[in-house]
């Protein structure tokens, strides 16, 4: 996605309120989905130095064209920084002469070594002439400093995810064809990759899952050689990536007349699918959601059956923020807002009988939820 | 790959004797890659701890099942183990438990937020009298100490290796059949990559490269909707993943009559890797394989249009050691061992122009070496 001044000044901005509260005098990010949420920039590597009047683009010789490209629109809101040495050098360099003191890194990301070797290079190149273990700028690990402003879907992202969740819908629209008896898993699972690709889909967003009979009682399976057979339902959990975003759907198919076990299963999820999303509106907490799905099935005797969480955000990345989940002491419970993304998926699963999952994404709106996969 | 009991022992060995040099009592491994290398165990989570007696897979209930099976045939040498709480809890639970010391953690992928989560966890919990701080386990930050033992493959990794490389081969004796006059680079690209499944690869090791024509001189170039033409040089960059190792190779097909610059441009580059191929031997250094590609180039007045390293290691990563390339104070030089598989892949890139690169895969042997991919 080409980004818009507006759309990356609000970004920025965002980020910028939560370096304040912390006070930081900089933003060093590392994680790569994070640096293209900023700039607009995808590249196999690259840093954002974020300060509270520019925001640097540190790129190698191998990204300055491409760098120089998505940030030109942004008209000298993210200038491109290039370096003849190491990343981790132009980042000291960068720091040092803006003279930034407290400095924030992405603590669930940069790995302790490089910390390490930011940290003594700062304190050994340090220009002020005091002791420069008091003047070097001090590294502050930090959480969710980007996370946070993802979760939130601007006016481009939703656009894209809208058209994306269109666009995966179609796809699975002519999924329940492909499965045929005496097709293998691992057949209809190159087929949805390849309708995903004729979808206008960049990739899957993750490997695809294709898991009959028996093997829909795991909820992670991988697609096998074993046949599909009649009398069976079939888990088929797949995505894809578009103009960067990730979208992500499950339909379970019944092929030929099932045992009324089965019935009971897929009527268990369906409903509890449905109650999940009516509970979703802006106010509410993800617990409430995921409670509304696990009691059908709880009602159902089907409690035990349901082994995950009810969904999880969309985005850059295809598990983001939020988690739609039970709260816990150390998973905290997440409110609801408008423009937040993410999938509604009960399953229930039985060893021997098999499994059932339905999966659709959602957009919290104003007053509610748009179902955007349907 | 299902490993043997064999393998793991002499795995967990060498990385047991880089443990005590450093001394460590313990080494969490945490980057999955490397948790595959030492217990055969592929997931999206899991963690080891080395012992100097044991070896314990740390996994989620979600993965009990798949980690049993697959350390049950290494008969008690790795032990699973799982946990009701967080990995990091569980981690600091196993190392109270066993009283280590000086526990070593992967400072090239341990992000220092869970470094800091796992040191003052250790503190808090320390059962021992006496003040936390001196007496808790000490984490210690370290380089390499599985890569160093990935870096040589073993018997069952030159067999996997050894016919990944001949799968790769008669997927690229195809490829020039699939360059024609008016194909897109793209539509080229996923014949490539349908090529690769049909031929027993799980998955591509990267995203498939085509670069015709002007493309060409873009090294990491991504396939485009431009139609081949007649007179042009096409860089086809592809690989494969094969029971978990990848191999990786590139072709590069001219359509029609080109240019004499062209090549001349090929000529040039097939002399430079049968130079590197021929200067591949135990003892020698990765650099002065890099330096007999460089120099043949150089003679052609192409030093500069070669502007990445002659090769990289291939393994369970795609990308991984040894380097192929010049000696840096940053990154030092390699000296080559029986057992290295790495790529020889030089190039030369012209704007304008176009691009040439040829690659193969070869194996360091007792005495020379063996090219995989031909």
């Amino acid at each position: 996605m080409t980004l818009d001044r507006g759309s990356v000044q609000s970004r920025l901005d965002r980020v910028r309120a939560y370096m304040h509260a912390e006070p930081l005098d900089a933003l060093v990010v590392t994680h790569l989905t994070n640096v293209q949420y900023l700039t607009g920039f995808s590249g196999t590597a690259g840093a954002v130095v974020l300060l509270p009047a520019a925001c640097l683009l540190v790129v190698d010789f191998r990204y300055v064209t491409a760098a120089r490209a998505v940030t030109e629109p942004l008209d000298g809101l993210v200038a491109v920084s290039t370096f003849d040495t190491s990343y981790d050098e132009a980042l000291i360099q960068i720091l040092l002469h803006e003279g930034s003191a407290r400095v924030g890194i992405e603590g669930a990301y940069l790995p302790v070594g490089r910390f390490n070797a930011l940290a003594s290079g700062l304190a050994a190149q340090s220009p002020l002439p005091v002791a420069p273990a008091e003047s070097a700028p001090i590294l502050v690990p930090t959480e969710r400093m980007v996370e946070r402003a993802r979760i939130i879907k601007d006016v481009a992202e939703v656009a894209t995810l809208r058209e994306a969740g269109r666009r995966l819908a179609r796809v699975a629209r002519d999924v329940p064809a492909l499965v045929e008896a005496g097709r293998t898993e691992q057949a209809i699972a190159e087929d949805i990759e390849r309708a995903l690709r004729a979808a206008g889909f960049s990739r899957p967003a993750f490997e695809t899952i294709v898991a009959s009979g028996p093997n829909g009682a795991l909820p992670h399976a991988r697609p096998t050689l074993r046949a599909i057979q009649k009398g069976e339902a079939t888990v088929l959990d797949f995505g894809g990536v578009y103009d960067g975003y990730c979208v992500d759907l499950t339909r379970t198919v019944q092929l030929g007349p099932v045992s009324a076990a089965i019935q009971r299963l897929y009527a268990a999820v369906a409903e509890a699918q449905e109650s999940a999303i009516r509970a979703v509106r802006p106010g509410e907490t993800a617990s409430v959601v995921d409670r509304a799905a696990r009691s059908v099935l709880e009602r159902y005797g089907l409690g035990e059956a349901f082994g995950h969480g009810t969904g999880h955000g969309l985005g850059l990345d295809v598990h983001e923020e939020p988690r739609i989940g039970r709260a816990t002491p150390r998973l905290p419970d997440e409110r609801l807002e408008p423009g937040m993304v993410f999938t509604i998926e009960p399953g229930a699963y039985v060893a021997g009988l098999g499994g059932v999952r339905i999966e659709d994404d959602v957009l919290v709106t104003d007053t509610g939820c748009e179902v955007l996969t349907r």
